[in-house]
């Protein structure tokens, strides 16, 4: 068996409040090459994601939290260096979950092939994969959007956001799309059939959402909680529905912010409040797939990416995320 | 056409904060005899509700709020007498929402005849009424509670909560109940099968429902909002169901307050988190009804009432809703 060196990023420190750097090791090791069933995969592109703050602390939510000292694993698309699995072989592209390493081993049957004619191969860590996935559950299936509804939609260019934004805006809704700067303003109005804000420069984020659109949101995707939420459920319609998707602006906090004191609207306002996570609905995702895939061959759906090279840089695309240092998907290209 | 001689209790100050007896005066009127379809109604009965400190200022949720100087309508039973209409004869009990006055003309249309042969006239106001209809709304219709699942119910001996632990336990549910005092805990526990406990006796409330209930709720029926929604949200199981009937713990709030710190969970846990406003569900009462009416001629609910006599002292019975001096329905009795 043949050993062969690699390189993974281990979290060495559970952080209390925003990451730093020194919460991650890069470690030099080897690996032992695949036995019976399993394949050597060399990693091409990873993927950071906010949710992966969520699984630093000790608290088990829907998935158990990182072992100190183990590697972050998460998405990654690589290629199949050596094959003993009956259904991969060398030069295939895969998606796995074994996370921020140049390379691993592990059973073929948890390595999954992509089809690169369909998409570039790190759109299955964006658009084709979670984060679209994701964006696509929000609207049709938790939200329910209708045509002609309105939606307001925050973290509007980050990957969930940005895709959220065109499912939306292809149904003929009218879309409002709040993000962090005028550079991603600008993409969102090239991209995407919305009226975009920059909610840096919007000194009362209620009147704004107002002015946009007088007569309410049907729907409001949250991707960051806080004053967003808060000035959203003011602005909601009678019988609107609030897609909890994520707060990004919030897990950091060493302690946990208060809620929106707008809360109580839900009861005047009859509102539905839905929480989700992607992998609960597994059995939706062949249709997503298909669907998305038939909107990229027609040119029906834009993306963007930000990209840091260098393993050694994947916590810095991390970290990146919290301040909005990305357009689109955030990932990490080795 | 002959006039009668009646009082009405109006609101002439929008209180800011808790109201106080000056946010109300007591007004001498005359009223002219009926007009043809019109029917006269001397009331027995009138509802003080926590919905009425919503109407209060100048906001319009749901409904207008409380016209400055006019009646407080709301929920009165009465007995009809003198009658133009074709369908209410002298002597009938009715139900209106004509509010607190002795006696009112109204067309006889708004005026809805009860069964006094179902229930004592005053549990229209209450059990066979809107908060009874509430609290079955919530259980069968927002929670879709199902048997052998974990509720908890706050303001638990109030009417909506008090109704609400009867049908949840009829279902073999296991039923948390929060309330305010060691009186209000023997009638949970002498009147409903619930594990009842006093939270102003409780230092630590998210401590006390893990005691209780280990394994977390799939549904929270929440009548008071604040620190109850915050602790149950931690409670809660993953993919719980959180009623939002009431927050009568914040509507005398001068400023809005924080909302929950744990809202985070909702995400984390996938919660639906619904509001609801029983005039939405019209369509369902007469079902309710005749359940109900089941319910109480087979003595399979129990209810109670807290009575404040005499019309004056409707102001005082309103105000008792927001200390909790109320076990069960408060009722105003003329």
């Amino acid at each position: 068996m043949v050993s062969t060196r690699s390189r993974e990023v281990h979290l060495v420190n559970r952080p209390d409040g925003l990451p730093t750097g020194s919460d991650f090791a890069i470690v030099d090791t080897t690996i032992d090459g695949p036995g019976r069933n399993e394949v050597q995969v060399r990693n091409l592109w990873l993927s950071v994601d906010p949710y992966m703050r969520g699984l630093m602390g000790t608290t088990r939510t829907y998935v158990d939290p990182y072992h100190l000292g183990d590697v972050m694993t998460g998405g990654a698309i690589g290629t199949v260096e050596i094959s003993n699995h009956p259904k991969l072989a060398e030069g295939d592209l895969v998606l796995s979950n074994h996370g921020w390493r140049d390379r691993f081993v592990a059973n073929g049957d948890g390595v999954h092939p992509i089809d690169p004619n369909l998409a570039p191969p790190q759109a299955y860590l964006g658009v084709m994969g979670m984060p679209g996935f994701t964006a696509w559950l929000g609207i049709h299936e938790i939200a329910r959007l209708e045509a002609r509804e309105a939606i307001l939609v925050s973290g509007a260019a980050g990957a969930v956001g940005s895709v959220a934004c065109q499912l939306a805006s292809r149904m003929g809704t009218k879309v409002v799309a709040s993000t962090g700067s005028d550079d991603k303003v600008k993409w969102l109005e090239d991209n995407a059939t919305v009226e975009a804000f920059n909610y840096r420069k919007t000194k009362h984020l209620y009147r704004q959402l107002v002015k946009i659109c007088r007569d309410g949101f049907h729907v409001y995707f949250d991707n960051v909680g806080g004053d967003h939420l808060e000035a959203a459920l003011m602005s909601m319609r009678n019988h609107g529905r609030v897609v909890m998707c994520g707060m990004i602006g919030q897990y950091n906090a060493e302690h946990p912010p208060a809620g929106p004191s707008s809360l109580i609207v839900a009861i005047t306002k009859r509102l539905t409040m839905r929480g989700f996570i992607a992998f609960d609905h597994a059995e939706l995702e062949p249709r997503f797939q298909a669907e998305m895939a038939g909107l990229i061959a027609s040119n029906q759906i834009r993306w963007t990416e930000t990209v840091y090279d260098g393993l050694e840089n994947a916590p810095a695309a991390f970290l990146g995320l919290f301040s909005g240092a990305n357009t689109g998907k955030m990932l990490v290209r080795l």
